[in-house]
């Protein structure tokens, strides 16, 4: 703590993403990133603009990229905000749509940035208890609110909300910005970018990090109403006119524009979680039903604290939150097929004490 | 305007970036770019690492990058702060150190992001009239303040205090955080990062968008007490845990390293600004003294606003701010001989009336 620190960073308790480790090589199933490498389209792409031209600033808006975004859902260009990261995007919905009178809403286990983001900007926020099996149910969504955000599926849990129970909470929550954060809506979910046409208070966030195997570029994006859409312009522009390098750019465009490879290692990550769960449920483990790229698992006897432990030692990343409801889980991402079969090998080593 | 939008987000005049344009070519001195490309070591480095990891997260704490900070000047790596280029250092040190009880204060006329960084943050700021030949008097700043930020060399003026004017606040200010954003000190400043070490409550920030040629790629770093650093992390976990991308993160330190294309290239940038100087003296132009990539230049009988205008058709960017105190002023980025002389060229014509 420091006499020169403002108040509000003086009570602030950080997000602490999930580690990167130098150390040694581990299979590396903690930060849900993407098992494949990114398109080879999205590779060449960035070879090409690696030139005399990065001397120059960077479109400050984006314009290829939202071009690209908007082509893949169909929607116009005027509905796509583009930012370093979706982590940035919802820094900046925090500030221009939920610095209101009344508190937000968003489920009491959900993405751990959500409280974060509140206290930085002094937002008020009232969090709604998932259902014993880890359900967000929407009925329970109070009218009176300043907004609401939750992600769906949702992590750490990775369980899924249709979209009727999401239109559901649309028709009766008009009077503030609904933010469905669909960071992992790829792996098995159906993505809610259909509903914004109708909604005007309906915020759609999504990733390159995740589906598109670009967590090192920093890309991300949200698509709404033109108005919902400027509000974020006029965050970013009072923060840092140029969020998104002229690589992060290209790069970005290659990916949204490479939607078959995109499908196929969407589909693969898929069949490789189907037969992790067959396997994990026959080790004694509890699977929370997932359309994500990981698990979120409970064994019926061992400690999740001590497994995460014991999976480090043997090479193997996994993330453990130590937190109230879910300090007995831990969250797998789904990697590649040997990837699981090395999990699931340590694993049966653990269990059968050997 | 929406009914959507927070009141913080209704009130704000966002900051408007000198114009990308798409339409036509331009010899473009409006936003203070470096007219020579990257080191061929940062395209390189780029190029070797456009592969399959950029499928993995970048190091959360950029720690490459601190390290080539920190051996370029010569302090620790826990001295040093890195983010998306300055502007996003200078957004988190707002909300760090100068979200107080007590008004922050920057000169009348300056970068003209600080105005709207204080609005988006809540922060009530006082500004200080520059002396009428533009420059800086510290001597004019109060002691009750919440936080003192001033560009050196002053941005769009050019005008350069000495070390020994930055000391003499210093000691006289030490209850608040002091931030010199250093943006172009390297065309003709002196760096007051040697002040660090005594000064606690000292923070200089600095950019590789100006004398390292890498505004596309946007990098930035601050440098003071470990303690300012902790608040400024702080800052930035519970904004965006990956603010810089992997490949960010070695372009710039390959550019920290390459120390002579560095000055190579900024002493071409200053023996250029020496003969342009002399050219605009000669059309009658008052130039205010530069120690930045630009100058900042009045016409004893012409508009500025018509003159911008003039040099924008004959394809020559510059750029005008219509605000108090200068508006009959333009700032002109020193580009290349070649370019430069294009400006030189095009000026006579419209001064001559051809």
């Amino acid at each position: 703590m420091s006499k020169f620190w403002s108040k509000v960073i003086r009570g602030l308790a950080p997000y602490v993403p999930g580690e990167q480790p130098k150390d040694r090589k581990y299979v590396k199933l903690n930060t849900n990133e993407n098992p494949y490498p990114p398109s080879p389209a999205v590779l060449e792409v960035i070879r090409e603009h690696t030139g005399q031209d990065l001397r120059l600033y960077p479109d400050p808006n984006g314009d290829i990229l939202k071009t690209a975004v908007a082509s893949c859902y169909q929607v116009d260009k005027n509905n796509v905000f583009v930012g370093n990261g979706s982590d940035e995007v919802l820094a900046f919905t925090f500030i221009a749509f939920f610095k209101q009178e009344k508190p937000i809403l968003y489920p009491d286990i959900t993405y751990s940035f959500y409280p974060v983001y509140s206290k930085l900007f002094e937002i008020e926020a009232l969090t709604i208890p998932l259902t014993t099996d880890f359900q967000i149910n929407l009925d329970d969504y109070p009218a009176e609110n300043g907004g609401v955000i939750f992600p769906n599926p949702n992590a750490p849990t990775g369980r899924l909300l249709n979209l009727e129970q999401i239109e559901s909470l649309l028709k009766r929550n008009t009077a503030s910005v609904v933010v469905v954060d669909e960071a992992y809506v790829d792996f098995g979910g159906v993505s809610c970018i259909p509903l914004v046409e109708n909604y005007p208070n309906l915020l759609v966030c999504q990733t390159l990090s995740k589906a598109r195997s670009l967590a090192g570029m920093r890309i991300g994006y949200a698509i709404g109403a033109p108005e919902l859409i400027d509000g974020l312009e006029r965050a970013k522009n009072c923060f840092n006119s140029y969020t998104l390098s002229r690589l992060a750019q290209v790069a970005g465009t290659a990916a949204m524009n490479d939607r078959l490879y995109f499908e196929t290692t969407c589909q693969a990550i898929i069949a490789t979680r189907e037969w992790v769960v067959r396997e994990l449920e026959q080790l004694d483990f509890e699977v929370v039903p997932s359309a994500a790229n990981f698990v979120f698992i409970r064994h019926y006897n061992r400690k999740a604290g001590e497994l995460f432990c014991e999976l480090r030692q043997r090479g193997v990343l996994v993330r453990y939150f130590n937190l109230p409801r879910i300090d007995n889980h831990l969250r797998v991402t789904i990697g590649t097929d040997d990837e699981m079969k090395e999990l699931i090998k340590q694993l049966k080593a653990i269990l059968s004490g050997g």
